[in-house]
């Protein structure tokens, strides 16, 4: 066995709060489950849920055996190397790394490796299961199931590796700053399902879809109305996902003391986000529109979530009030464009995924001691610029070779099968036609 | 930016704790938003649910601008003056204190601010919340709003400042014990719960009510049945509750070796509430009542959190099995006074409030080494009325001001509005009838 | 009152990871709720519900009073015989031992008992709860609260003892090893609901169920179908367990350093559970049973309890895929034996109890410096059978004795009721009739 170096108590505390803070983003999760089951309609309630719940497994899984060695393995500025197949490094109770892993040792010293491998594991969980939110009610089980594992396994590693490794080429060129992931995560997910969502089409009946009729007849002007399941999920969702926040900031943090300045701007975001969407909007229907306030604090959260140590508190709350607006404005282009993202994935996650990162390059107004260079606002809103561009390019990229790999199995599998059993009006696609 | 003290692992360890139990006070919002969800009407569950989501984003804001320093600011024994709009002192990521709050460096030690900014305002967001419960499915959303932020920005950090502020007068006068806030917290939203609700009035319908009626005449003697939305919620709001009482309790701790007695009567005063309820009651008539249990157990929880750190094991059952007759007699007696309670929350935050700061006066035997004088058994029982009486009576004018005023601006805004849009029938209430 | 020992800021962290560990132990509570009124019918949701909440508060009073005495308190390796009434011991906020637990001191060396003490009473309630689900809708509420008293109480800290306890015979002969507790917690609380489940029979209906009719011609050719409450609080309730088991297996670390390798085998195995349940069932009917993903999941992480700190990740896998294949095996089993087990309990909690107990023989690699002799396979794998033997048998007998005694109240009570009320048609029976 490897040998265990002298753990200070410092360190354990870390080790401890890195559990802690990675049980709270675990619990996420549920935030995603009850979110989305609560949004969409009751009849395809256990569909939603049994995405939800499968997509971390799946996640667990494939950062295992791929993900983590993409990501933290020795390697290039793009592409790791080294501790793929994790099981192969597998040495229980050790501290320290190496085996593939130096640079794990200059982001988080002397913590336990598998401490690293939890806390990853659940923000790569976090990317996919966004994706789920997007493509609800319609895509396939096991074309969702498939592709969550391509997502965790390749692209996010890949993608997130730019910006979190030491050698990362975003961050050696252009320290791009992406404290806990608005771009790395979020934008991430976001994007993933917005590909997915316009690859599968709405869902029928939605602005009166009708995915049979020719080309340019397949919306009518009668628009089916889609309520929701239950309100009471969605909001406990929204809680518990505002709860995992406060790990997903806080868990970023490289020293204890950091910890309580960015949950107070992870608070004031979401609240500011979660009031200004009800001003902005609630002031002239004079109904509270729940479902938008809760979109609003997501918002919020997803937006502080790039610069929640970097920003002041009256920072955080200017922060949190613009992405209230860009959730209005983005909401509504959906819907002029025909896009259908049922629980409002793509406004919250890329748009405001989007908009914290380069909001990152405004405020930030301190570094903590380890980036040792003071900020040049209008370089660094550049460098903010070029990582946003080049992780949403790659993840289009990524989702599009995806997507069209699993419709090109699922083509063949029923075309082998239709061949035998001679049944027909099989879909050949990546939607689930019958859920809805 | 201000110098930064070294601080100790143990220090650390704290903030590490406080951060931790101020995420288990946080996630209440949750158990609140829950628990009112499922004791409400189907029909009112959103509404009910966008109060309790938007009641804590505004205590947020609200506390940011005003409240914390009024409560903590520099200032005599009845007030803070300085720290008011706190961002003008945003010292990120820095420890220690000053620029207007000597006073925390004496309860929090080499604390970074921000983790006493968030742990307060968790507190802070429970209070607001207690409010929403008592007037649940018939309170205005707008006027709720505005209450809240009143209620947050500047009532209970008044009356909190009296307690818990080093200087404040019911401590440095009187040693009112109220440990993590029976009183402070409980009482001051019950409080202000049962203000609101006698100004609104029962819901129509609740004991054959009829507003419309001329006044002697409004109760029938036909009460229509208030049905539950979904005890499924109600239960998983009461567990959540629980656990963040955890935190609530334990966070309140000044020492990391006091916690573990904190939770241990903690737990055993919240079971011996949800026993002795169904014992006297549910033997009776052979039916557990949920709902019953439920509110034993929070009335056992909200007793203790007086006096978890001061009182024994067997004291703290003693105290939980005597709140459940209370909540069982203030239940009764509501319903006689024509109060309408729709989730309990005056008996289980009003009554076991009073009751479990009497009960720090009367079973305290022990105090941490921070206080210290012994206790006098007879002098401490009228030190804890005194600081009942005063706080609550401060809560009731507070409320009866800001809900009057509230309802003035609603009368006049709505007047103008009828002016020019000439719809009559307008309610110029507080109250949203047609919600019910 | 006794001496304080110095504390350490390792120990302080120890207390705190255990306040926080047993704080999302007792959130399992919450979990089994969800968990079972979302499987069980909409119209027992209540009665279920009432049960589960219940069933925490009774253990509480029931591991102070008698529990923790029997289980840690001095004594033989079979009983604990100082201890008993918990509060006669009571000195608060105090360091160390003494006064009756000797053991405390070699288990939690300088821990505050109430710590432990709290730890440990989540673990007792879990047990309590997991009876609950086998004999869900049907079971008398007075006959379950008085069992669930007489399991935590007795024989659940008296089995338990025999391995948690450093003298315990299982623990001492030989060196039986329950990490977190497949078999202390899960089997015994599978096992004692299997007990009840037999005792009290099927639900009215269930495969064609009906008690009335002649032995032999209970079940009939139509089963009538039950249908599920609400797979939304399910899926909840599969992801607060999941959250819970981290504190539970991760809170039973000796040391902070071990945690992580602990939570990572159990985020693995009940991945792997989930998946492989599903790809060995699901790929097969092309379309996801929710349900059985739940206990798929829920089978893995049973599984890995016994071993988390002792096995590979890899090892990890193949425990929860193994669990997986069972809970599909047993299911079946029990449906054939008219087994009547309404969510799964007996599956999850005693097959993949005894299968994960089994499995630390065959996949322990490693011994934490604690355990100070190598592993022999052979060896090892005849000491789990005979732990898993031992306390099951006795579960069995405790089970019988207090339900038939139980039985023997209610017979005797409502004769004496009916004597003087001339009612008839009185079921004396432990199942609830009316409720089916």
């Amino acid at each position: 066995m490897a040998q265990v170096a002298v753990i200070t108590e410092s360190e354990q505390l870390k080790t401890l709060w890195l559990v802690v803070a990675g049980s709270l983003i675990f619990f996420m999760n549920a935030g995603f489950a009850m979110l989305e089951t609560g949004l969409c309609q009751v009849r395809n309630s256990t569909n939603v849920l049994a995405k939800n719940l499968i997509v971390f497994c799946v996640s667990i899984l494939a950062f295992w055996i791929l993900g983590f060695g993409l990501m933290f393995g020795n390697g290039n500025g793009w592409l790791g190397n080294t501790g793929l197949f994790f099981q192969a490094f597998d040495p229980p109770l050790q501290n320290g790394f190496g085996g593939g892993f130096d640079s794990l040792q200059i982001l988080y010293p002397n913590q336990p490796w598998m401490v690293v491998f939890f806390f990853q594991l659940v923000f790569a969980g976090t990317t996919a299961t966004i994706v789920s939110g997007a493509m609800a009610e319609r895509v396939k089980f096991w074309a969702f199931f498939s592709f969550s594992f391509c997502l965790v396994a390749i692209a996010y590693p890949i993608t997130g590796r730019w910006v979190w490794h030491p050698n990362g080429w975003l961050t050696t060129n252009f320290n791009f700053l992406d404290f806990a992931g608005s771009t790395v995560v979020h934008s991430v997910g976001g994007m993933a399902g917005l590909v997915g969502t316009i690859l599968i089409g709405p869902r029928r009946g939605w602005q009166g879809y009708n995915p049979d009729a020719t080309k340019g007849h397949r919306f009518n002007d009668s628009p089916q109305n889609f309520g929701y399941n239950n309100l009471s999920f969605a909001t406990l969702g929204c809680l518990i996902l505002w709860l995992g926040w406060l790990g997903f900031n806080g868990g970023s943090a490289r020293s204890i003391a950091h910890i309580p300045h960015i949950i107070a701007t992870t608070m004031l975001a979401g609240a500011s986000g979660g009031v200004f969407v009800l001003l902005l909007r609630g002031l002239r229907s004079h109904k509270p529109a729940l479902s938008l306030v809760i979109n609003g604090i997501l918002g919020g959260l997803v937006s502080i979530t790039a610069s929640s140590v970097y920003v002041s508190l009256a920072a955080a709350i200017i922060i949190g009030a613009v992405s209230s607006i860009w959730i209005i404005l983005l909401e509504k282009l959906l819907e002029q464009l025909k896009i259908d993202d049922p629980v409002g994935a793509i406004p919250v996650h890329l748009g405001c995924g989007i908009w914290g990162t380069l909001a990152a390059g405004l405020f930030a107004n301190q570094l903590p001691p380890y980036i040792n260079y003071p900020v040049i606002r209008i370089e660094q809103i550049f460098a903010q610029a070029i990582g946003i561009i080049a992780i949403n390019l790659a993840t289009i990229i990524f989702s599009l070779i995806f997507w069209l790999l699993i419709g090109l199995i699922i083509y063949l599998l029923e075309s082998i099968n239709n061949t035998f059993k001679s049944s027909t009006n099989r879909s050949y696609s990546l939607g689930d036609r019958e859920l809805n």
